[in-house]
């Protein structure tokens, strides 16, 4: 979907995809590795049941700064006890010897069906085939080969002048189903150039997440297996005390969060409209983000938008189920496709047959105000089709 | 689907509907009339933009007993402000004046399409030829009166020994989509009679509601116009205040409303099998409902098995999303009709092919054991198909 340089177009990131035969054609095993990595950060799945790429992952960033990143797609290697989390553990092991690394620089993810082993052995074939030579530049491929029924490949690029420098961040992400991501998401992987330190990268990442990664649910799913991670090459000096440049950094990392996160709203299982729920006007920014999740979110306003049916009713409804913050019906004003709809308790006069036409687009968007405080927030979901129950029925 | 006698089938309790015109054909408007009702109970959705019935209603109940419920279906009079909420008032002056009742003796219900006024005149003629005669016997014609998308009526018939008594509870309902109850359920109306005071019999309620309705859902969507009422004729006195009757009143009235949400979730949008998530060993009670809710609300999960595939792994994804009770994935066993399919942190070598057989049934049972505590629940869903994404595109 975005052009521009790929992960491994940045000095001191390589890239490279085989495929290993864990999942029928495609590439299906990628790393991304930064021998001279001085940050590293990561955010993932709050799921109580992760898989164990989740957390010897999580487990290594608390060690130190990982330097490569090794992703498994078409299997998650999740609930899948003892024996899986020794298979991950081997994956680990002969990878780190590959590269000459501690067992805590490397990290792992993996993405798939949840409880199948992996075919270890096709595994270890691939990684000797992989790392053959690890100083590839193939990022494109790695964007493909970490899909499962992703119908794209999804790619960010932002820089911005940072201070008197100029900085860039790059990723990748995939995703399409099982997309509700609780303080995580599914599978992104980012690399900067910025030389920043892993602490101020993971405060930096956190909030990007929070507001792009985590603002978009294609089914209120969440998967065992989401994490997303970002290395930095510190090639380009920065001053991270500094508020202007923390700010400026932080800005074009959520930009490129952003990147991905919409694509892969756009992408959801069975879907080509995006419902883009912004909500105003309310008492706190949490209390906004409750009521656009509830848009976003309600299968009723899904399949509503499926049928080009501007039904305000719906959507009042799922404003309605908010719990967490106050609302008052006869001050809320309700807007679709900048149309006001609803407004002092009741409908407008507004030309259904004209809303209606309008709905047949790309993005519909609907817009809240509660008028009642300044809190605002803005969620990505998508309609809900006969598509996802085919894909959905039919996976296993 | 449940037999037995009908509402109006208790000494003292009238019941009657007549083709009013809110709706196409068939049924639209009906009440229940109880002239020397003792006592009287509701439990009200918790959706903050509640429909005026709603409002109308709750207020009357804080003021005394109501007497008669009057209900309109095909129109929920929800979102429609000050003109709908006078059409509501409306309603209650004729209502009462018809029947020489206070304005707060009388309840008001109202289902269907949010956000559009009531055809006040076809309304006002039909409540002058349905309390010409007020003392009609027509239960079963209010069971059909009240359906929207339902395709049948739900009925409920209760009897058991309190004290010496035989006290006798029976009870409609409607309710197919739009179905996540929130401290409150879709339509229901039960009449017994048991001589309780209100204050005991809305505890009851309450109780009976929270193990029953609102351990449904069909899509985790909450009505604007839900509503439980019960009243009662006074007729067979019992000891509220001694504990065994009062249990025993208790599970007789939770018996009927667990009959009607059984009745309800079958009765799903496009679904033709319930799927039953029983929780045990969770930390809590509360905790385990978590689970529970997690499992059937899972749109993953749902698909899986209208799919007829035991994937335990979304059923593991879905039992992780839990965020309010802890989890241990190695602790977890997760069966499926009966079958053992996950334990010690790993599938088990089940046979697939005849549990994908035992699918194919009306009843699909998945069993959780958290194997940490004493907390235990149930909770009813359904399938998702795409019968519910034709239903509503289609319906407005």
């Amino acid at each position: 979907m975005s052009s521009g340089p790929s992960i491994s177009d940045l000095d001191g990131v390589y890239a490279n995809a085989i495929q290993a035969g864990i999942k029928e054609g495609g590439y299906d095993l990628s790393y991304i590795y930064v021998p001279d990595a001085l940050a590293s950060a990561g955010v993932f799945t709050k799921n109580q049941c992760p898989a164990s790429s989740v957390i010897h992952t999580r487990k290594a960033l608390k060690r130190g700064v990982f330097k490569v990143i090794v992703v498994s797609s078409g299997n998650a290697n999740a609930g899948t006890g003892e024996k899986g989390a020794s298979d991950t553990q081997q994956i680990v092991k002969s990878v780190a010897k590959k590269l000459g690394l501690k067992q805590s620089e490397v990290a792992v993810a993996a993405t798939g069906i949840i409880g199948k082993r992996l075919p270890l052995d096709k595994v270890q074939l691939g990684i000797e085939a992989l790392f053959k030579d690890a100083y590839q530049k193939h990022g494109e491929q790695v964007a493909e080969g970490i899909l499962t029924t992703d119908t794209f490949t999804k790619t960010a690029y932002t820089s911005q002048k940072v201070g008197k420098k100029t900085v860039q961040v790059a990723g990748i992400a995939k995703g399409s189903g099982m997309i509700a991501p609780n303080m995580a998401t599914m599978l992104g992987f980012l690399v900067t150039d910025a030389k920043v330190s892993s602490a101020f990268l993971q405060r930096a990442l956190t909030e990007a997440v929070g507001k792009t990664f985590n603002r978009i649910s294609v089914d209120t799913d969440t998967s065992t297996s989401d994490m997303v991670l970002v290395l930095s090459t510190g090639k380009v000096a920065i001053a991270e005390n500094d508020p202007a440049q923390a700010q400026a950094f932080k800005s074009t990392l959520t930009e490129a969060t952003h990147q991905l996160a919409q694509q892969i709203i756009r992408d959801g299982e069975g879907a080509k409209t995006v419902i883009e729920a912004t909500v105003k006007g309310a008492i706190t920014h949490t209390g906004a983000e409750e009521i656009a999740r509830h848009i976003i979110d309600s299968p009723l306003v899904k399949t509503a938008i499926h049928g080009q049916d501007p039904n305000w009713g719906r959507i009042l409804m799922a404003i309605g189920k908010s719990q967490g913050t106050k609302i008052n019906q006869k001050k809320l004003m309700i807007n679709i496709q900048n149309n006001r709809v609803y407004q002092e308790g009741a409908p407008t006069d507004f030309d259904l047959e004209q809303l209606r036409q309008s709905l047949d687009t790309d993005t519909v968007s609907i817009e809240v105000d509660c008028q009642l405080g300044t809190g605002t927030a803005t969620c990505w979901g998508c309609e809900l089709t006969k598509g996802y129950i085919d894909i959905n029925t039919a996976y296993n």
